[in-house]
């Protein structure tokens, strides 16, 4: 990144942010640059104000602790302000549909940010909300600001002397929206990913041809495997909670069955990995020792407090750059730099 | 407007905005005009900070989007942060006597805003938090926040060469609070408004009374009837929802007796007026096909999102008018055009 | 207080703001000179931008109206945000430990503030937040930001001629945290407390320990009795409400029978402290007409509007001072002032 300042594209290919696979990965590259730089203006003391009184609809279909305080204060810190429209204040598809929602938060808002029971939902508001850019904040199908957060993690946390894209990277368990978001985003950058769990739950074909179309593109390698060999060499494992986030859902026990205590991650698993360096990631909130032991969790090679600080990096790039913003603000830093020395 | 950039007020001749029938016309004209000479700034780019660092309490017996989403990007817009007390949060006449509620929340906030269940709560807000401005934001009565970018958005939309209160407006079907404040603000303006409903449905003798005593204040006509013929000429039709806002209430049913099909908004209903330039309002949310078909929501002359729009365009107004920055703000935006010509 | 605009200590002693008992006398008087600085300089039209961009999180286990628009009308007029994280949008311990909760929010956010149901819980948010300060916003011990404010009004309403801290409060009725709290910070400045209530109701040894060293290190005295005699001589009278608040507790017929008549501030008990001046204070909410009579609460000797409203005063103070941005906002009011003259 010797052009630490300059974006290769000057404004975004897509109006929304709903799924990473719509953007090549030089975009998702700039993003991630305009994230970094802007996280290290900041916590070196520096202040912004590009988002200057704009503001962002934030959509909660369902609870959220980390999306939610990480976008909101995102905007805060760039000078604008988020909405707070939790689970019940507006029931999209309710008293008034999704499409003439999108139709009003669009014309009062500068951007809304979406947590949704089902995918289209995400669709039909990026659609209805014409020129307003909407951004996924989670949906049925992908969890596309997760990754952003994950893949800046993983840079941030790169085994020493290592070309930035050739990591292992094995995800345990479930076939969640976290789990298609991490191998979308890592093979997206070229990177090596693995889903290890059982046979019927790993990601389904149309995922997999996902992958598959990275990794001809941009290299890596991408593998479905309920082999545990598949651990071996792996610079991160990641696992996701296994069942308890949603009211309707399977029961704990029939999950308990499927993974427990094969796809735990405990010291054993961890030590299958060969590699005493493997970080471990997990996208929070967690049940402690169902899908991941304590010792695990906090132990010296967890960083998936880093990982849940990355979503506020991350929410700040996504902004910044679905505001058309981003270029402005790395000028803006650059210059401050300057000024300074 | 020659004179725009001058109010023919200083300062609110009433603390609070609780009803419009509480000013007189050139007072509501001077919201307006702060209201557009704003908006028009701020579409423009520019920026304003009049209430910076202020706070207004939004106050929610009931769920609201527009009303809630509308005030807070106000705020924000004008440097100042809105609060948002959801129903539940803060109980009316629960925990708490709504007058002590009003003596905190006056000493703590600089301006309130509230959706009451009944039209004397509000009156008790404004009277028990003092000095403090307080804005109904819709109760069983009235809803004049709705009032006011409901006329600024027919004086967007006047015909051609017509002279600005020589319009005439039909609210077809139940007598709810829009349709009563609908009535206030156009006879307030001297604008020729009719009611066209079942018999039982109109509008009563108080809200009639106070029709006529704006008509022959102000010139105009009002207008309250079953009879169709009253479609003739229309410039605007305007319909709101028939039932499904509140939990306990008539049931849909009765509703669809009463009014389905002969008071729906449909292509029909519009080419009653004999005016194929006549624009369809609607206050939102819709159930759709039902108080109006898709045809005439979506049509070319629907402007119920432009409407919608303008909710945040009269807050805007209003929270200046009533927090006494109304004049400065004026003053400042003429400054800054002088400045870059 | 000649040494207007200079603290005693420049950073807090302890990072977070948990209980004053952690504080000697000279820390508690920092806080109050800082928050009645920046109250006056606020109310006399000042603006401060010392918490700029900086975030607050908010995290409610139970509702609450004065603690959470106090705290965030403090945030935005220092220029900073907060994040209204009311009960159920976050559930400690429920789908995320507490500790895993605290590290994620203390990764986020500048500053936490929590009400929580049981002491324990603020104690590990603090520790598991780390370096990110946090202040209880009530458990079910005390409730010591209620204190600042309190101790605050108590001061503005010194009787006259009299030394700081040589005044009487009595408190009636339940042993609540809001009692508790009054006796720590009382006994802390060394002035004279009475809780006045039936014996069985009356704070318990663990709280008298704590004012029997206060009054040891700071003078004044604390007495805990059933008998009226107390009330005499009293220049404050405070109460608290006996039930309501919670959703499981005890039946209010138990607390009437407890406490009605005889505990109930009205105008005979008022009439009892034998001091025409003595001022009346209330945390709020009140049952009207249980614990206090509308004569006293609503009569020229009440107080406990001024001390709703100084919660805001203490709330500046807390944040700054915790903020670390005490000494900062002091030295800036203190240039802006002399830069007037």
């Amino acid at each position: 990144m010797d052009e630490l300042y300059k974006l290769s594209h000057d404004v975004p290919s897509h109006k929304d942010y709903i799924d990473t696979t719509d953007f090549e990965q030089d975009e998702i590259l700039d993003i991630i640059k305009t994230a970094v730089v802007v996280r290290d203006y900041i916590k070196s003391g520096g202040t912004l104000d590009t988002m200057y009184h704009k503001n962002l609809a934030m959509l909660f279909e369902q609870k959220s602790t980390r999306t939610r305080v990480s976008f909101e204060v995102a905007m805060t810190q760039l000078g604008g302000h988020a909405l707070n429209l939790a689970p019940g204040a507006i029931q999209l598809g309710a008293h008034e549909t999704i499409e003439d929602t999108a139709q009003v938060l669009g014309r009062m808002c500068d951007m809304i940010m979406s947590r949704v029971d089902r995918h289209a939902s995400i669709e039909a508001l990026a659609k209805y909300a014409k020129d307003t850019p909407v951004i996924n904040g989670m949906s049925d199908y992908n969890h596309p600001t997760q990754e952003m957060g994950d893949i800046i993690t993983i840079l941030d946390n790169l085994p020493p002397e290592r070309k930035w894209n050739d990591v292992k990277v094995v995800f345990v368990g479930d076939c969640t929206q976290v789990c298609a978001s991490l191998m979308m985003i890592t093979t997206k950058l070229g990177m090596n990913f693995v889903h290890y769990g059982p046979d019927h739950k790993l990601l389904d074909e149309k995922f997999r041809e996902i992958g598959r179309k990275n990794v001809e593109k941009y290299g890596g390698s991408v593998e479905f495997t309920s082999n545990r060999d598949c651990l071996k060499g792996a610079d991160f494992v990641y696992t996701d909670i296994w069942y308890g986030l949603y009211d309707k859902e399977t029961p704990k026990e029939v999950y308990m069955q499927d993974f427990y205590p094969t796809y735990q991650v405990n010291d054993d698993l961890m030590a299958a990995t060969e590699n005493p360096n493997c970080k471990f990631m997990h996208c929070l909130p967690a049940n402690r020792n169902e899908e991941v032991t304590d010792s695990v969790m906090d132990g010296p090679n967890s960083i998936c407090f880093d990982q849940a600080e990355n979503r506020l990096t991350a929410q700040r790039g996504l902004v910044l750059y679905f505001g058309k913003k981003a270029q402005e603000t790395l000028d803006y830093i650059k210059q401050q730099k300057e000024g300074n020395n």
